[in-house]
């Protein structure tokens, strides 16, 4: 299925555009004007908008058309849908609702019946559609102000709530991660998850895939896209209980079905499932960012607070790693530190920390065979760290081949060392528990490919 | 035991105050000077300090002295302490480390003896002390851009591990909590959690109490004095498991014990087990915001986006939680929303929400006696919402005799509406589940007292 035209058009039509601020017909056409598009305006009650040329039907439009997004009403549709067809549009997004969500099988079913005489790709109807940030083609209706876009980057989403997916989008732009795709599909007409996964699995611009989704129609075809999809794919799971996948029902219609399926099918395809939507973004952290693979399961945690280096020991753990033993290189550094400094795993340079301990431990250990990877906790309240502590991390990260995830707490002087960590590629967490967990589910994938 | 001069004292002598910026003895009095206090400064080998005259030994000082701040090396200590003793301290706080955590249990033996011969009372060795938000009594020697400290509120903290205390001192504070007392207590020489505790159920100033503990050194004793507590205690327990007890032991000298047993005793003493750093910030937030009890479990749901009701009800069903019938008052509804609204649990307002449907609906599950709390999700990218919603939220929650929690997820606009929310008392929270985890936390806790 050829589903380039929805992320690379130039050419498009709008339909359904409007005159009047605020609409979606007139938000989308804004959005696709001064950039590298063409956008054309179609609406038969209007002569011109925002300036353009406005087209009573699309047929009318004398140039090729590669995309259509539609926003008119519901019933409007199926007639809309020949004339995309006669004009030999081949790729629609309607973003219109009126469909088999509001128990408007009859409607869905025409539309279905055009779309395939038309021979007509589609990704809706009920849906907020496309957001590239590279191409910058942005379907999207809601205002910058109410949901910001997120930088270009490497991330793709593909949602089937669009209320959802806006709200992750919003909070992902917020946070700095960067994006490549973020799909909004809807009731999936013709386009469902597994397309939507197949192209990612082929976009030169994707490196990790992110999904929420409540029901998986083709379970068989998800599975065998899934599995040859050389890319981490982590899927947030609604409706995994009685009463959520009753909710799932009256929402996308979806038969959320058991849970144990889905989870079955997602550990058979390799899917990472992530709980809650907070580890959905505590896992596309260390995805986003590792170049290393974790070779192992033996993590070596260095610490400043005794603490936090006991917290990160449970988690290890609890998430089914295992702490490392100290290896050679490490114990030959006890010359080096004032007898207090605790050269075990974790290893607790004291509350008198200075980079320079991070500096030798980390050395010490990033030769040391004994470990696969390394939790490095900063909590910079102490006072001896400073602000040369990231030249330490960053250094020690470029010539690690293991991989390493830092964990610091705190206001301003943490914010932005986990921030200046995060810009160096190092994955950075609040807390030890979110931080083991991510890095669990790193190393269990790396384990499998 | 009287703890209040730990907290309340006027007279505080600084041994160990130095000229040197950034030295403990030096920030610790800067600390006190300036305020309600009247602080001494005590070194031999200095005349005056930052403008105050200073004593070469406590006995020198004329005036009655509440209480001594001590940092001078820990050999020094059990002469200082005679010192005191002689002066009529009775009450001291001992910064300095170099006790049993390093395996010098001679000296702290003989820091005992002298604690018992001379009838003081002592926070520490081997800690950070002492901080009153509200009479700014503030031993941490660490400088304000390092860790920033909280305003004043209702929440107190006592932890065991000094960076650990910071670390969350300074993350609350940027995040805006109120806080009454912080107390790190380090070795626990002769006042230890369970008289911390019990100090801050009788403290006017505390409404929740939170703790870090690894080790409990006397089991009964904190069982009764923590079943007594008439205030909600969330406890974080670090060395849970065989390697973090083992990490425990070399860090605060604690024999971790089995965390069933703990968390067996926990549960006898009605303490709130918060598993992770994060959930005891999320327990802080319900405990400290709430003025209304849960009569029960059963949850009611209205949210804008369908997903996100579906994941807040399979949380529910998680935590243990119902998902209430929706009511007579809610039903009656019917006739002032479009047929598309879902009037069912959830409760879903769809993406053309407006705040007079949260109005409308509030109102109605307020009445309705088939609900216990109230979950709101507002994802505020949907483009009808404005910053209105607040006034509807903090009318709903004025008049509500159920406790009302908030879900919004997003950049600026949902920032401001979360700290907007907790300004009217709502405690808000980013995603589903962190907030079905409180309200379970909660709710266990209201059915319990």
């Amino acid at each position: 299925m050829n589903l380039e035209p929805f992320f690379k058009a130039r050419t498009i039509a709008v339909i359904g555009a409007s005159r009047e601020s605020g609409k979606i017909g007139n938000v989308i056409l804004k959005q696709l004007m001064g950039r590298a598009f063409t956008p054309y305006p179609v609406n038969p009650s209007a002569e011109s908008i925002l300036g353009l040329r406005c087209y009573p039907v699309v047929t009318d439009i004398t140039g090729s058309v590669e995309l259509a997004v539609i926003a008119t009403p519901a019933a409007t549709i199926p007639a809309v849908l020949d004339q995309c067809g006669k004009k030999g549009i081949h790729h629609v997004v309607i973003i219109s609702a009126g469909f088999k969500e509001i128990g408007n099988t009859k409607l869905e079913k025409q539309l279905q019946d055009k779309l395939k005489a038309n021979n007509i790709h589609c990704i809706g109807p009920n849906c907020l559609g496309v957001f590239d940030a590279h191409t910058k083609l942005d379907m999207l209706f809601l205002p910058h102000e109410k949901l910001k876009r997120p930088k270009p980057g490497v991330i793709s989403f593909i949602s089937q709530s669009g209320a959802t997916g806006s709200a992750i989008l919003d909070l992902a732009a917020h946070e700095g991660y960067g994006f490549a795709k973020f799909i909004s599909y809807g009731n999936a007409a013709n386009v469902d998850e597994s397309d939507l996964l197949e192209y990612l699995a082929n976009d030169p611009d994707t490196k990790v895939i992110c999904m929420y989704v409540e029901g998986i129609t083709q379970g068989r075809k998800f599975i065998d896209i899934a599995k040859r999809c050389k890319k981490p794919i982590i899927a947030v799971k609604g409706g995994t209980t009685t009463v959520g996948s009753r909710a799932a029902q009256s929402h996308t219609g979806s038969l959320a079905g058991s849970a144990e399926v889905y989870f079955g099918a997602f550990a058979q395809a390799g899917v990472i499932r992530a709980k809650t939507l907070q580890e959905l973004f505590e896992y596309v952290t260390i995805f986003e960012k590792s170049r290393v693979r974790a070779a192992g399961n033996r993590v070596h945690i260095v610490t400043n607070g005794g603490g936090y280096g006991i917290l990160t020991a449970d988690a290890v753990e609890h998430e089914g790693l295992q702490l490392a033993k100290p290896g050679k290189n490490l114990s030959q550094l006890r010359k080096n530190f004032p007898p207090t400094v605790v050269l075990h795993n974790p290893t607790d340079l004291l509350g008198d920390a200075t980079d320079e301990r991070y500096q030798l431990v980390l050395d010490a250990i990033i030769k040391d065979s004994e470990n696969d990877a390394i939790i490095v906790i900063a909590l910079p309240q102490t006072p001896l760290l400073d602000e040369n502590l990231i030249h330490v991390l960053a250094a020690a990260y470029k010539k690690s081949h293991k991989p390493i995830v830092l964990v610091t707490t705190g206001s301003e002087t943490a914010q932005n060392l986990k921030r200046k960590a995060e810009a160096a590629g190092i994955p950075a967490y609040d807390f030890p528990e979110n931080a083991v967990r991510a890095l669990a589910a790193y190393t269990k994938y790396c384990s499998n490919c």
